[in-house]
C-alpha cells in the first residue's frame, strides 16, 4: 500500500496506541516514525514544526499536511478508508459513536491521564502535555483516581446492556475503552476488569482481537520486538532527526 | 421545516450555545426545550433518561434516540444538513477542523470550565458536571487561569497566520473559540481580545455574524427576549417536566 502517509508515534504513548489499533482494524499499513519521548524528541524543532503542541501522535499526509489529535487522525483515516467503519455508517451511528467515544475519553482516558501526570515524579512541572509548563496538583491526582473508579462502575453498567461501548458493534469507542483500561492497569495499578463482570467480559473480547495484539499496550514489549512480531513487512522506522 | 428533532438546552450553558450557533449557521430551526439548571431539572428522572451524564445539551431524534455531547450533535447535524459545511468538505479539511476545534476546546474551553467549576461558590462539591460529586480544587482553578492566558496568546499567534481558527474558512473551531471567549469574559472577567490584535480582529469578525446574534452569549439577555428577537417562528418552548 503506497498512500504516502506516515505516523509519528511513541510505542509507550496511549494516544499513539489508539491510532495504531485503528490502523490495524482497518488493515492499513503505513510507516511508523518513532518519537523518543524519554529523550525529548517531541520538543525538537523538527517535531514542533509538524506538531506545535509537541505531543504524539501526528499523521503526515503525502502533501506534507500534519494532522495532530487522535480524533482528527481517525477522521481522516475513516474518510479515506471507510471499510470497516469504526466511526459509524449512518448519521445516527456516527453521532452515537462520537458520543460514547467522547464519554469514554472524558471520564476514563482523561481521568487516568490526570491521575498519572499529576503524580509521576518524572513529570514534575509538566502536569499537562503541550508547549507550556504546569505544576502538578496532588489533589487532582487523587480526585482523578476516584473518577476512574466511577468510570469503571458506569462502563460496567453500560456493558450489561450492550456488547460494545457504543452498542452492537465494535467501534472507536471500544478502542478508547481498551487503551484506557490497559493504561490504568499499567500506570495506576488499577485492575481494569476487577469486580465488574460485564466489563471483564467486554475486556476479554476486545483485547483478544488481532488489532490489540499487533498494537501492544504501553511497555509490554519493545517496539523493535513488536515490529518483528508483526506480519506487515512494509512498516518502516525512521528517525525524526 | 419538520425534521422531528428537538434540542434540550439551557440559555446560560456555553455548551448549549455551541449547538445553537451551529444550528443558526446551518439555518436549521428546531424546537428548543429549556432545561432549568438552577432548579436542577438536569437531575430529574425525565432528563436523566435521555442524558445519563445529566448535562445539556441533548439532541433528540424523531425516533427518540438521544444524542448527548456537542461533538456528537454537531456530527449528526452536519451529516443530515451538509450545507454550509462547518466540519469540513474534504477528508483533509475534516481532519484539520477536527484538530483545531479540539485544541480550542482542550486548551481554551475546558480550561475556562475548570477555572469556573473549581471556584464558584454555588458549585461546591460539584466541580465536574455529571452524575458524580467531586470536590473543588482551588489550585486547579488557579492553574486553569494560567492555561486560559496561554491559550489566548497561542490563538493570537495562530490568527496572525490565518483568518479563522482552522484556516481560511469559518468552521466549528470558530464556534468553540467564540463561545470560549465570551464564557471567559463573563465567568472569569477575562477580557477576551485584550492585548492581542489578531485575536481582536477575529473576535470582531466572528461575533458579528448573524449566528452570534441569534444565539446570545450566556446571560446577555433572557431566553424569552432572545426568542422574541428571532425571526424563526417554529422555535417552541416546552417544559421538561
Amino acid at each position: 500500500m503506497s498512500n504516502g502517509l506516515k505516523l509519528y508515534h511513541s510505542a509507550a504513548s496511549p494516544n499513539s496506541r489508539r491510532v495504531r489499533i485503528f490502523l490495524a482494524e482497518k488493515g492499513i499499513a503505513i510507516p511508523l516514525v518513532p518519537v523518543d519521548l524519554a529523550k525529548g524528541e517531541q520538543r525538537s524543532d523538527a517535531y514542533v514544526a509538524i506538531n506545535p503542541r509537541r505531543v504524539v501522535p501526528t499523521l503526515v499526509l503525502e502533501d506534507g499536511t500534519a494532522i495532530g489529535e487522535v480524533l482528527a487522525i481517525w477522521r481522516y483515516l475513516e474518510e479515506v478508508y471507510p471499510t470497516p467503519p469504526l466511526l459509524g455508517s449512518t448519521p445516527k451511528d456516527k453521532a452515537l459513536i462520537t458520543m460514547w467515544e467522547r464519554r469514554t475519553e472524558l471520564e476514563g482516558f482523561a481521568a487516568v491521564m490526570d491521575a498519572v501526570r499529576n503524580a509521576a515524579e518524572r513529570l514534575k512541572g509538566r502536569a499537562i502535555a503541550g508547549p507550556h509548563d504546569y505544576d502538578q496538583i496532588p489533589a487532582l491526582a487523587e480526585r482523578s483516581k476516584l473518577r476512574v473508579k466511577n468510570f469503571y462502575a458506569d462502563l460496567d453498567a453500560r456493558l450489561t446492556e450492550v456488547p460494545f461501548v457504543a452498542g452492537n458493534t465494535f467501534s472507536a469507542a471500544d478502542i478508547t475503552g481498551l487503551v484506557t483500561a490497559d493504561f490504568a492497569t499499567k500506570a495506576m495499578s488499577f485492575l481494569a476488569p476487577g469486580q465488574h463482570p460485564a466489563l471483564e467480559r467486554w475486556y476479554k473480547n476486545v483485547s483478544s482481537r488481532p488489532s490489540g495484539a499487533s498494537s501492544p499496550r504501553s511497555g509490554d514489549q519493545s517496539f523493535a520486538h513488536r515490529r518483528r512480531a508483526t506480519r506487515r513487512p512494509r512498516y518502516a522506522r525512521r528517525s525524526t532527526a
